[in-house]
């Protein structure tokens, strides 16, 4: 069964990963840039009958640090 | 205008990243777990009426290594 995880930061979190590409979006002469956020998009695969109760804990206890960022689960 | 790039290794690539999480997780206690991919969500704001093709060339340019990676971009 795969399941797609997408960790996101919070809004209001300094992303500088995320300044560092519209830093150099613009050197490379892209105009109209307003904002870059960066996350992580991990591709699980796992066992069929995983419930989404184990998934959430994957993610509360390793894929995402839930102090600064948030996560979404979708069944691909 | 907000688009969501996916930036997803190609099939066949090492995924050092995905391993490392794939052997945490089993460390953790999670069982059932088989593979695990990591790859980026770039969540871009640019002004309106810019165009696909430009999005494209940000991605080829810098947003992606197109030799080991695919990307995808999405309207939000």
């Amino acid at each position: 069964m795969k399941l797609k995880v997408y960790v996101t930061l919070k809004p209001g979190v300094l992303d500088p990963q995320g300044r560092a590409i519209h830093h150099a979006l613009g050197s490379l002469g892209f105009g109209g840039v307003e904002d870059v956020r960066v996350g992580r998009l991990i591709e699980l695969t796992v066992a069929d009958g995983t419930d989404d109760a184990a998934v959430e804990a994957m993610c509360r206890q390793l894929l995402a640090n839930t102090v600064i960022e948030n996560f979404r689960i979708e069944h691909a």
